[in-house]
């Protein structure tokens, strides 16, 4: 490991992302990303009687079949790092209580799969582990509940909120392999942009996504021709324009090479999305999915990812204090 | 550092706990450890107009504090790790965000203040950090508000039911000093005893704590002889009786040497706390009070600082889950 400028570091081993799996729901079964994901659901129960139920069952599925990829011994992995976005993160202590696997629970609302992976490559380049699963998840209709209003009301959605994605992402990272290869990280501070409203958190987050993107590039000495492509999760639409035009601002012209998984996963138009999808699930399927397989085929070769939260709760709203934003960035190598 | 037996490690070069600082609200204030703490408060609000932004600012200055005391620049700490039991851990974010340290939530309920202290160890001795602050906090409104009853209903309480302490407690880890050192840690799987009552979060906790402990003297080839000490936080009376009881039973007595945090913070009868203290500030405040000052002092040499966290929900509760628990282990040496 060596610390390069503020806050970035380089791996002296890289860490070897062995496997990843995804299983999301209905809606995102109905996206244009479907044909990437290992399972869709047919719906947002998959046999369970609550929606947290089903939250739980598809982080145990997502966190079983990553592990069952990578060949190894459940027993063999040293640690589990997850979270998600409910209520003292249930879905994963709740999905992932039987995995019988040393556990870290994360909170980074939707930063936390990067922050998970950071926390695994840490451990794994120091020494502590040889095989990690890191994993997160989210859920439409337990977001909707928790955060915003009862379903069966039909509120409609202002144009800048986001669509919480129902799935989740895992993976499984070793000391050694083939590749990808985690190469870089970014830790991010809390960024707080003064944005009060619950419903445009692209624009609480696209300030963190801001500083950590910029200080990577500076740390590194790297700037937008460095990677094939960068990705955030989860601006949506109006981050996505946000951040552009911020980072425009630092000098960095990111505009041909940049995505956000938000935007990705959902078609706006005809899923009536609005600006896009969010959710501890939504990087963690998205790059689980589509964006692994892309450099297993070698299309892409050089990727930044950049998970972005939004550190808020319900009461917090109610109390009228703005959204604090965090991001977290790796580089990804083939 | 060294893997040893299923799941613990020895620190090549011990970490070294610089600095601590604890505030506390004005029960803690009233109990019998109320001369350790750095600072205990008048009252539930410290000039605030709600019981989550006070318990922000406990988190922030008892934070302040440390570094402070550490005589390190806040601009040379490179990570922050830390979390608390409000939804989406909101404590944390809210007070940390002025910081400006790379950040990391973490939630482990009340196991929190030691699974961060695990994740920093492993970041210096590692090699990707030289300083880390570590914090946690709870409140007793706010968790009574967000977990039970509206604190104006004034419920009677059940026997086993503990009390969230109002209060944080902050440690600066560093990679080099004089000590107390952190030698040897030993994070947690994940255990369920099948226990439903939200009011017994000690039976419900105990399970874990036993399986850390247990696990943890036979992969270093220890018993209850080699500690001076041995601290749980929080499993109350019910949770420390059933604890001597499960540990009994794997054949360790452990009785002369061990208490627990929540039991330690209150005086059960003139207080009328029940079953004891509880919450993520509890094991917080109490190491960094009163237990830091003991190893100072010589009084202690060899601690075993276990803390246990109950990883449920309110809505889990009322779809009649049942409690998983998690205990992180780690020892301090001077």
């Amino acid at each position: 490991m060596k610390k390069v400028g503020k806050q970035s570091y380089t791996l002296t081993n890289p860490v070897n992302i062995t496997s990843t799996a995804s299983i999301v729901g209905p809606k995102e079964k109905a996206g244009p990303l479907y044909k990437y994901f290992d399972q869709t659901l047919e719906d947002e129960f998959w046999g369970e009687n609550s929606w947290e139920k089903a939250e739980s069952k598809i982080i145990k599925e997502t966190v079983n079949m990553a592990i069952s990829k990578s060949g190894i011994a459940s027993s063999d992995i040293d640690f589990c790092f997850a979270g998600d976005l409910l209520n003292q993160c249930i879905s994963s202590s709740f999905g992932l209580r039987e995995t019988n696997i040393p556990f870290f629970g994360v909170f980074g609302a939707c930063s936390t799969f990067v922050e998970s992976s950071i926390l695994a490559s840490i451990a794994i380049d120091g020494g502590f582990a040889t095989n990690v699963v890191c994993a997160s998840s989210s859920h439409f209709c337990s977001a909707e509940k928790q955060f915003r209003f009862p379903l069966e009301l039909g509120n409609q959605r202002t144009p800048t909120s986001q669509w919480t994605v129902t799935g989740s992402g895992s993976m499984v990272l070793t000391s050694s392999g083939t590749g990808p290869f985690i190469t870089t990280f970014t830790p991010g501070k809390i960024v707080d942009m003064g944005i009060k409203d619950a419903n445009n958190m692209g624009a609480a987050m696209a300030g963190a996504a801001e500083d950590t993107i910029v200080t990577h590039f500076k740390d590194l000495g790297r700037d937008e021709t460095y990677y094939d492509a960068i990705f955030t999760g989860d601006l949506g639409y109006v981050g996505k324009d946000l951040l552009l035009d911020l980072v425009k601002g630092d000098g960095y012209n990111i505009k041909n090479i940049y995505n956000d998984c938000g935007v990705l996963i959902f078609d706006k138009d005809a899923q009536d999305t609005h600006a896009g999808g969010s959710g501890c699930g939504c990087i963690a399927s998205v790059f689980s999915g589509y964006i692994y397989k892309m450099l297993q085929e070698q299309k892409l070769k050089k990727v930044l990812l950049v998970a972005t939260g939004a550190l808020m709760n319900s009461t917090s709203m109610q109390q009228g204090e703005s959204i604090p934003g965090i991001a977290h960035a790796i580089s990804i190598e083939i």
